[in-house]
């Protein structure tokens, strides 16, 4: 998407034709800094640090990884050696141990002097093809935007609330919940972004609110508590959330505020979506309650970070001196909640069915 | 309540018999900063500056500002002069108005040689009445709580969620939504509290943590978005918030976000009890949707202010720059949300039949 009118991806490889460069992700919002990889260590850092962020980025972060260290060594071992220590960067992330898994399918029977050229094709056709699956939920997700747009008054946007960041940052291109935003704006259809902020870590405030501000397309930030008042305000249209795993019946693992978010749309009668590619479907999963919810540091709760009156970035701490946190990184939307779930092969119920009409050839492992 | 073991009131008379003091709630959690008021300026200005906050204290405040002023000059100009000047800090404060009538009334009519004494015996009395108030609705409020408590494995705590702060700081002592939890920990019931950090303002991971800490109530900060999914796990056993105003019909106005709670304590089975003394029912309004929702400074979503590590209090900027933010200070909780409203007067149903059984003689007045 673009950046003051420059189309960017997340990750590229530049002009010199072999090193990658990337969006630096913990300098936004306050400045845009592009970080230049040149070595396997470079892009273990990226993933460790969270300079990249979002799991096809991460991923896509790794196959390039891969890349670099295979123009130093070429040789199986070599090749185990970067897959084991760039998979070990994020344990949990298993999109990063899928792509690094192609990336040694793509090298493995191949001569080592073919090896480079075919990782780094590879890498491209991996980012290549995040970006058509996300366009193709953009193109899917633009109808329940249409179907809003109907009931607005000439020249009234149609309000979408979304939490957390599913946006381009955390893809390669396009994002899940924000790619029907942008095919709607790219289109010339008028839109406006309520952007909770999503704390603790405040991908809202800071990430998606910087994309949409970067690509221009209208929002507002507000606090995580504001969404229901908004929405019997009428003030919502429609919500459009990402996920971080869906299970065989339609529940929705996302960030956590996600199910207040969901709850007060269907006291309001407000449609709420979730945008994912196919890959977040967990077929192994009957249900959400089977999801383990990631506990994470309580600092991230009492400490926050942002930028001084002189332009200092420093961590503040924000709560009573002494008082314990608890961080869940999660929460579970039951799918009675979810009006649909957006994915590139189009719209489906919230359920076991819906899910296999998109998906019939799932039909024998879906619990 | 106890500071360290201490016993403390938000504001007393200094042992000089005449001077006042009141906690720096600016200062909070930070410090503990005790301010000496020796003019109705200094009173009017620890209103202003939001070093007294809350309708309780705000009016207790301003009615010591009386006293202060009468020591100087007691003739009628300068009282009619001073309840001018005071009523100005906070406009919309409808507690600060009526406490600053109930000084004109006391001394209008007496000699100016006893007018000193009267306003400080009446100040003091107002103060009382609001502990006394308080008081009875943590005594109200512990039934609930004992009734959690039955269903609890020996040894094992009732967990309470809170939101936003509507603790003895907010009022001259006790509270109106801890009351009964400072009650049943008194009485050696054990209780832990789930405290809502409460943005923008963050008066829960401020105030009610620092507050509950001081007094020693176990409690723990989590993000606003996280009660939903606590209550999903069974964590919290009931609710109880305070409220800026309670129609007749028993819809409630409160901090913004508080309407999400409501709704997840319905969908998981939680009861969801709101305290507040009779002053908070608003007679002249049939329904909640009658509240104006006053809308204030992007800044408060936009800025937070916290301490940096070498012990600075200062403001930092933590959303994407050049984003606007929308900041609606309370939202609306149904009726039909409720479980219970607790007042000084016992616990009643959230309707018009349930708030008149306690109050009867306000039949004739109640939309």
């Amino acid at each position: 998407m673009n950046i003051d009118g420059k189309a960017y991806r997340t990750i590229w490889v530049a002009e010199d034709g072999w090193s990658v460069k990337v969006i630096d992700q913990t300098r936004l919002p306050h400045e845009l800094t592009i970080l230049t990889l040149k070595t396997a260590d470079d892009a273990a850092h990226a993933i460790k640090s969270m300079q990249v962020r979002g799991a096809p980025l991460i991923g896509a972060t790794a196959a390039y990884g891969v890349c670099l260290a295979l123009r130093t060594d070429a040789s199986d071992e070599a090749v185990d050696k970067v897959i084991a220590m760039l998979a070990a960067q994020r344990p949990t992330a298993i999109n990063l141990r899928w792509a690094l898994e192609e990336m040694r399918d793509t090298v493995r029977n191949i001569p080592r002097d073919k090896r480079v050229a075919a990782a780094y094709e590879r890498a491209a056709e991996l980012c290549d093809d995040d970006v058509k699956v996300n366009t193709r939920i953009g193109q899917h997700g633009l109808k329940p935007i249409l179907v809003a747009a109907e009931e607005k008054a000439q020249g009234e946007a149609v309000n979408i609330l979304t939490h957390c960041n599913a946006g381009w940052l955390a893809c390669v291109d396009r994002g899940t919940a924000l790619a029907p935003i942008y095919e709607a704006h790219d289109r010339g259809i008028k839109v406006h972004v309520w952007v909770d902020e999503t704390r603790p870590r405040n991908q809202g405030a800071s990430l998606t609110a910087y994309e949409l501000g970067a690509h221009g397309v209208p929002h507002t930030i507000i606090v995580d508590n504001a969404g229901g008042h908004l929405m019997q305000q009428g003030l919502v249209d429609l919500c459009i959330v990402g996920t971080d795993r869906v299970t065989t019946n339609g529940d929705v693992a996302n960030k956590i505020g996600t199910y207040l978010k969901a709850l007060a749309a269907k006291d309001n009668g407000v449609p709420f979506y979730v945008a994912l590619p196919h890959s977040t479907i967990d077929w192994t999963l009957a249900s959400g309650s089977d999801i383990p919810i990631e506990e994470r540091s309580a600092d991230e709760v009492l400490v926050m970070t942002g930028r001084t009156r002189d332009g200092k970035i420093v961590p503040v701490e924000i709560a009573a001196p002494g008082s314990p946190a608890r961080n869940d990184a999660f929460d579970v939307t039951p799918a009675r909640l979810v009006t649909g779930l957006i994915t590139e092969r189009g719209v489906s119920a919230a359920s076991r069915e819906g899910l296999l009409t998109l998906y019939p050839e799932r039909a024998g492992e879906a619990k």
